[in-house]
């Protein structure tokens, strides 16, 4: 198929790399310049990406840079094929992600919310997850591209559902790690061997893949960003967005989200999420080992 | 080895009877009469019970209900032999459970605390797992009767170490759930369908074995207590109060604590502790299904 790939950012690259090698006839552009993707042709402006296209991929920040890659001077739209699909995977607020589909589809083109679990390592081995909102037949017809890049695509519902769900998973990711901090912070003031307590809990039924996962860097301290605690509280913040406009109440991720508060202040924030452990041993005044 | 056996509840009972069948000889004792485990002898008292016993193991309610097995009238401490173990597998308070071991200890016998994770079927099938506070050469000795009992037992420290990473585990449990239950209700009111939501929770890192075990029950609104709130919230407030003696801060769980509390308000404490969901899906306006 004919792709634009819209965002070369940690994600945005592999992924369209990966649709090159399936195959794929790939346009790239990014914000700044200099970023290449082996085999893709390279584009001066969104418009320019994506005229031809089949479909117009993105891969952006947030809301604003949507808006703008899709909507601003030299945007798609501007050049979007009547019968061209636009999808987007960044990470933005599904009421917004709604508000978009409604424009592309008076352009007669169509939009799926398509945001990814999996980290940068997952984009570059094709092991993404996609979770999206589509009409069914578009789903169907983006499988040959979401086999490209992931190693499954689930749809949710229609469009901006595949945002809400996404954030829900996010929230469970937070609230997980905030329950094993909250534990190491109890038993190591207690006293507990980590070690054992590490392998009472992933024989037990409180494993869980946050924990298999973040464990063994919480132990060795480190805190090297892998899912910087910035992006994290990004995302929190658009939970809490979604569930205000929802009338929706959470208690546990407001509370997380007054402890990310903190650790921002203490400068954690290009840290990996996980350094919000050293926030609640500090407020308990546990030793860094 | 002849042991006896104090408190024949839900998890007590299966135990003794994993014990007979090991072929140890076996004293039983329960505070209310009538309950029977095949091929163990009834005692009167725990001091009955404990006479000649190598090793005494509790199994009982709470704190007030320990001390009055071992130190009450009748109790074991009574006919505690000099080279015997106390082995307690009830969940209480790290401090108290630590000053019941010096209690034991100046009697000249010794003190295993050994509360376990697993269901009343893991109890009956003998796959608990024992998360052990005690001197490394009684683990040693007790490991015959783990092994009856459980399929793994766990050594993380000293007296009270087993019921600090017990409480700590089950702390993982509460706020792992919470994140599971907000993030289900922040899905449900904005539309998303929830049979592939959980299909792409299975198979992300979002995975845990609390919603592995608890989402089959949320989704067909079964919410029959298999670990009853009531118990939850007690353990919740054991969380609470070690970490009071212990001057840690634990910002999520005291959230999640006024979950329960609201919820025992609405009647749910005989139900289990998954119907904390319907307390967030009644606050945010989400209707049953």
């Amino acid at each position: 198929m004919r792709i634009a790939f819209l965002g070369l950012g940690i994600m945005g690259k592999p992924m369209a790399q990966n649709l090159v090698k399936a195959g794929h006839e790939v346009r790239v552009w990014n914000r700044s310049s200099g970023k290449i993707v082996g085999g893709a042709h390279g584009a001066a402006t969104p418009a320019d990406a994506a005229k031809d296209a089949e479909v117009v991929w993105l891969c952006v920040s947030d809301t604003k840079a949507v808006e703008e890659v899709l909507f601003g001077n030299h945007g798609a739209a501007q050049s979007l094929r009547k019968d061209a699909i636009v999808v987007d995977s960044s990470t933005i607020l599904p009421s917004a992600s709604v508000k978009f589909a409604e424009r592309v589809r008076a352009k007669g083109a169509d939009f799926v919310d398509a945001p990814v679990t999996g980290s940068k390592t997952g984009a570059e081995s094709g092991q993404l997850i996609f979770i999206v909102g589509a009409k069914q037949e578009t789903f169907d017809r983006l499988q040959p591209l979401f086999a490209a890049m992931g190693k499954s695509a689930v749809r949710v519902g229609e469009n901006g559902k595949g945002l809400a769900a996404k954030l829900s998973m996010n929230l469970m990711i937070a609230l997980t790690f905030e329950g094993f901090a909250e534990a190491l912070v109890l038993a190591k003031k207690q006293g507990v061997d980590l070690e054992p307590l590490m392998s009472l809990i992933s024989q037990s039924m409180v494993r869980s893949g946050v924990v298999d996962y973040k464990a063994p860097f919480v132990l060795s301290r480190d805190f090297t960003a892998n899912f910087p605690m910035r992006l994290m509280h990004k995302d929190i913040h658009l939970m809490l967005e979604a569930a205000r406009q929802n009338g929706v109440k959470l208690p546990g991720l407001e509370t997380v989200d007054r402890v990310y508060e903190t650790s921002r202040h203490e400068g954690n924030s290009e840290l990996d999420y996980a350094a919000t452990l050293t926030t609640l041993e500090k407020a308990s005044g546990v030793s860094e080992r």
